[in-house]
């Protein structure tokens, strides 16, 4: 398998996916920069603008950029497709359309089968074990809460240890804790933005020069690019 | 129905439940003085040591505390309650509980019939029509996001407009948005920290000098302390 998962679109106030093209240069063979746009995670931005977001953001590679909802056959445009890509947005809506398009473990068997798969945000949470570490907002009930299970690990991706002053509510560390305590024989990649996993076959990569966390019950260690992270597959 | 559902067990650094003791104080008579607790969104606390620091904490005010979990039937302690009372902590894990033994609907009976309810941030959140306005992270898939329903709307305890510098992932209003635009029929009340719902008979009230936000899809209204909420009921 091959798969580009990056914490986020954006690291500070770069240009949209602008820091991920080198990353997403590596990933795509020269005959594979036909990309299937997943935009489901979209909600305030309708998939058609979305789509047309992502190909011009990529076009300087070269690819090009056909959004899913457009297809008569979702599922078919799955098992065609030459890369796919699943965009950020909201989770829980990510995750209810995958499940009722019955795309989802379509696009399991495809990239099991050698097409590359990149995601950001939502849709690297979703290529994780499940989407049980997303920092999104429940606003639609799920079918399930099972991913993609590219990795057989949970991603948190935005990830930041910043405690907001003054207030109350739980940190990103203090959720993830509860997470651990909740499933103990869990795995957690904090994948701060400007990161991402590069899944080649066996190999494991951590990219981007802002570091990581790996988390287990009772145990967080910090990781550096490009560490190999193969041990966790 | 009486209740009281709180933004958050503290406010700035105030001792814990202290800013919300003249709110409790006003909301139970001296005949039911006897806290049944509900300590299920505790994940990283044991739910004797949540009961514990309940009770060390609401004892100026005379009150007895016993934690649910510590009874031989949930149900029936729900029934026979002189007044119960919905701790934070995690959502998911709470509502999975909840539903889990079988109280939410005994407990909104029991409320319906003039026992007073408190809660705060998850405890709050769940007293909503349903927890799809939760900050908290999915950390267990729980069989519905249905809440008790006490009020006809969503709460969003914590409720901050506080933007991360340099942080890409979404804001607190962003996701409401999301929620929004996903679900245009409903109705959010944010509650900053320090604030709190009143609800007596057909009368609702918002408590503390922080103000708090009445969002509809497109429109977000401050409400200011003292504000009369009823026509939301």
């Amino acid at each position: 398998m091959r798969a580009l998962l990056l914490s986020a679109s954006r690291v500070g106030d770069t240009p949209y996916l602008v820091h991920a093209l080198p990353f997403i240069d590596a990933l795509l063979k020269s005959t594979e920069r036909e990309l299937l746009f997943v935009p489901y995670a979209g909600v305030t931005i309708s998939w058609d603008d979305y789509t047309g977001k992502v190909a011009e953001a990529l076009a300087p590679l070269g690819i090009t950029v056909t959004g899913i909802h457009s297809t008569d056959d979702p599922i078919m445009a799955v098992r065609q497709a030459k890369a796919i890509a699943v965009g950020g947005g909201n989770t829980f809506r990510l995750v209810t359309e995958l499940y009722g398009q019955q795309v989802l473990g379509a696009i399991r068997d495809k990239v099991q089968g050698d097409t590359p798969y990149m995601g950001w945000s939502a849709g690297s949470n979703v290529a994780g074990k499940s989407v049980r570490t997303t920092n999104d907002m429940p606003i639609v009930y799920p079918p399930s809460f099972d991913g993609i299970n590219l990795v057989p690990f949970q991603i948190n991706p935005h990830f930041t240890d910043y405690v907001q002053p003054g207030h109350n509510g739980e940190t990103r560390s203090d959720r993830l804790n509860e997470f651990l305590t909740l499933n103990p024989q869990e795995r957690v990649v904090c994948l701060p933005e400007g990161t991402a996993l590069s899944l080649d076959g066996n190999k494991l990569t951590l990219l981007g020069d802002k570091g990581g966390y790996l988390m287990r019950f009772g145990d967080t260690q910090r990781i550096e690019e490009g560490c190999d992270l193969s041990h966790w597959l």
